[in-house]
């Protein structure tokens, strides 16, 4: 299980190795929201968002002999990147099962992180099947994208800077605001709040039509989303909430809250104006939450979670609301 | 004079009211120049770019009478809003004096700050002449946006960050390229790096036809621009060097570089997927030097001095190079 002191382990093993980002605000952003607004920009993190951390925390956590023999994962984005960094920088050989329809960009990015991507027929092959013939065959430890206590514990890492940087802000109650795909990083942010700011609540921010979590928290089971893709916020686009992270989320968070991508790209586009730093519209997520939500209290925290987009859906999000 | 003590005391008088900005790097951008580059990100300033460090070092340094009759300056640029926003912060009344063909989101944001915006009409009116007139009347003191000496000392604090981060980061011997109009930026760093890292050495970076500096620096004698307007990098376009700042570089800086607009616009978008912050042209310059001077060294470090850009220049950034 995840808990306070194996996040404390995970950040420990990533001094140095992990940038510390920063908490931004901007006073006429929150003259426009009617409220405070801080931002924690995790688009700024290595590779390009908080699932450096994750990567970090899991492939730093292998013993010497599984780290030699090497790791693998099954992601197009964010986490294939994440996890092909930490590898690349540990010395360790890395997998990413990749479905050969993925973005000529997004292969060439972990290609050049150090990884080996092995493309699939997304229509005919078995990607599990594919992925662990060859961790057998080579001994590769599969990283999964959330249901992992060491993923946890990294993406929990946030929530410790998080902490500190609210003190520092004099904020010791607001909500934190979380872009939620299986609920990795709103889990380990959860567990990490409730030991080091209590006063800290976490909410997880879904696009519509893909708000498994926020029905989930509200029904009390996992509930599963009727599409698999159809949302502009594709980095946070999963089945239902995890196994090892709903539990966590169902004690820990108050209600998720659900945006449309329309509101995703004015978020994208305001944190351009106003913030200067780049988000992709799954990454805007919880931005989107703090400033259209109704009901919000005075201060809220919104965790960016990535900055890897395609410029042309940055610019359409710019021609349309900067 | 601004001395390094004056420096740590503009430090002092910030605490906590301006913000302390990354040093960003990425792996991949690394690999496209062929060498380290570390980016100290003045974009993700309060404001928007540096110019809120001297603004708050300036206003902040004033006697409690000057700073309740209040304080002027002239800018239609990130000076302006700055000034604007430390003047607000400290309570003292503002005024900008700003072109009457200024573009309106800039008058916009300035007033935003709570300035008092007073419109000149470019071809007929004496700006100086109305600026005078309105400061002997209300008693404002003028703030000059790099030939004033706390002005340098509150840039220079970007120095003093850097001193250390490079340090954290391992890094003693570095050119520190720096993009540069007047040089109160330049000079206020060059400043705080020969005290506290003498190892790290400022070289500022110009636009073509815009490189007062570096031809300045190379006759020994302030030299003068032919054209007062004409690139894509309006930030950090100066008719000549300033007379308190050329001493201190032409003292403390390596030969200037150069760039062409392109290569802003292309350090723009390498910024954009590399580093997901948002620059302006003036602010890539820097940049820009770090990736396509030849004949550098192994590890550089360029300050990225703004982000507040016409959304259409950085979409056609994006759609030419990134």
């Amino acid at each position: 299980m995840t808990d306070i002191a194996r996040i404390e382990a995970a950040a420990r093993r990533m001094q140095g190795q992990v940038r510390q980002t920063p908490l931004l605000n901007a006073p006429l952003l929150d003259r426009l929201a009617g409220r405070r607004i801080f931002v924690k920009a995790e688009c700024l993190q290595l590779t390009g968002s908080f699932k450096a951390r994750g990567g970090w925390s899991a492939v730093s956590a292998l013993s010497p002999e599984a780290r030699a023999r090497g790791v693998i994962a099954y992601s197009s984005g964010n986490h294939a990147q994440g996890v092909a960094y930490a590898a690349a920088r540990h010395g360790s050989p890395c997998v990413i099962l990749m479905p050969s329809d993925a973005p000529q960009v997004k292969i060439d990015n972990t290609r050049s992180y150090g990884a080996e991507v092995v493309l699939y027929d997304r229509a005919t092959a078995d990607r599990d099947a594919i992925g662990a013939q060859l961790s057998s065959e080579r001994g590769l430890t599969l990283i999964k994208p959330y249901d992992d206590p060491e993923v946890i514990a990294g993406q929990g890492t946030v929530g410790l800077e998080l902490a500190a940087q609210a003190t520092e802000a004099g904020v010791t109650e607001a909500q934190v605001l979380v872009c939620c795909g299986g609920g990795g990083l709103s889990s380990g942010i959860a567990l990490a709040l409730e030991a080091r700011a209590p006063g800290l609540k976490v909410r997880t921010a879904e696009p519509e039509g893909f708000d498994d979590m926020a029905r989930s928290l509200n029904s009390g089971k996992r509930e599963k989303n009727p599409a698999a893709a159809g949302s502009i916020c594709d980095a946070i686009l999963t089945p239902s909430p995890g196994e090892i992270t709903f539990p966590i989320l169902s004690r820990l968070a108050g209600p998720g809250t659900v945006i449309s991508d329309d509101q995703a790209l004015r978020a994208v586009a305001l944190a351009f104006t106003h913030l200067r730093i780049v988000l992709e519209p799954g990454g805007a997520a919880a931005l989107a939450a703090a400033l259209f939500t109704p009901d919000l209290p005075d201060t809220v925290i919104a965790v960016a979670t990535g900055g890897n987009v395609d410029p042309r859906t940055f610019a359409r999000a710019l021609e349309l609301y900067a």
